[in-house]
């Protein structure tokens, strides 16, 4: 009756990278046809005080890469949020697919244990066990981010449904 | 290296429908607080062809209410989709709650291998293991509709942040 945390995290992940990919790359092809500045999509926010997309996009990456690899032990690689197009975001999210298929599934051995310390160093640290910090906190982090890259886009009126955001599985 | 299926499934609905519960008591009391109709929150969409917020919310309690279900062997009851105010919706989520809280943690041994048919009846159907029904369609489907109420709610002026939908964890 149970699951490995490999299992767990790196293929989720994985799926919702790829449905992302696809949503901005139907976004951009949107763009392109119309005659839309890229940058009014890039820039795009559901209310003044959210994030625009080119950040939904880079902090889905943040997570998805940095759940994944703190679980398996890895070091987790800085990304530098310097994008500024599609295909730099393109590029982000495909990096981030290459360092999480390159976790090894053992490497999340007794992971569900390890002691995770979010935010370190800031006056919010705490210490969550591993099973926590994928299912409480990492991925409503990571679907929160990628739905509200969704959402951005579907307002904006982009051709997407709920079966791109699924992606494949 | 693993964890179970009940722990990967009941306490992350809960978490989520908690921090859901709480932010509909925010846009209630906002919209009574602005002497705004609640019909303006509850009907609200992102784009035209989106469903409604109380749609949103229906369809998060069917996701967390089947799939849990689903996994552990229990009937799944009907619900049936009258809900019109943010006191109806407050009882779909609470009956929704109390179900899944019904659950054994036992009754989830083995449904990671548990054969889950989707859309029975119909030409989509397709049938798929308890593990993937969990992780690939079950969790993204709820966190797809909590994270659009959300943002909905956001994109109409409700003073909700990150940490009210991250809930309690």
């Amino acid at each position: 009756m149970t699951i490995s945390m490999h299992a767990a995290s790196v293929p989720v992940f994985k799926q919702l990278l790829g449905s992302l990919a696809d949503i901005l790359a139907k976004a951009e092809a949107h763009a392109a046809q119309k005659n839309i500045d890229p940058n009014a999509l890039l820039q795009a926010r559901l209310f003044p005080d959210m994030l625009p997309l080119v950040r939904q996009v880079q902090i889905a990456c943040d997570f998805a890469k940095s759940v994944p690899a703190r679980l398996a032990g890895a070091d987790v690689p800085a990304y530098e949020d310097t994008e500024q197009t599609f295909a730099e975001l393109q590029a982000r999210i495909a990096k981030t697919v290459a360092l999480i298929d390159g976790l090894d599934a053992a490497q999340f051995a007794g992971s569900e244990e390890r002691q995770i310390v979010l935010r370190p160093g800031t006056p919010k640290e705490r210490t969550i066990g591993g099973q926590a910090y994928l299912l409480s906190y990492g991925l409503p982090q990571f679907f929160f981010h990628v739905t509200t890259a969704y959402a951005l886009l579907r307002h904006n009126g982009i051709e997407i449904g709920k079966k791109d955001f699924m992606g494949a599985f």
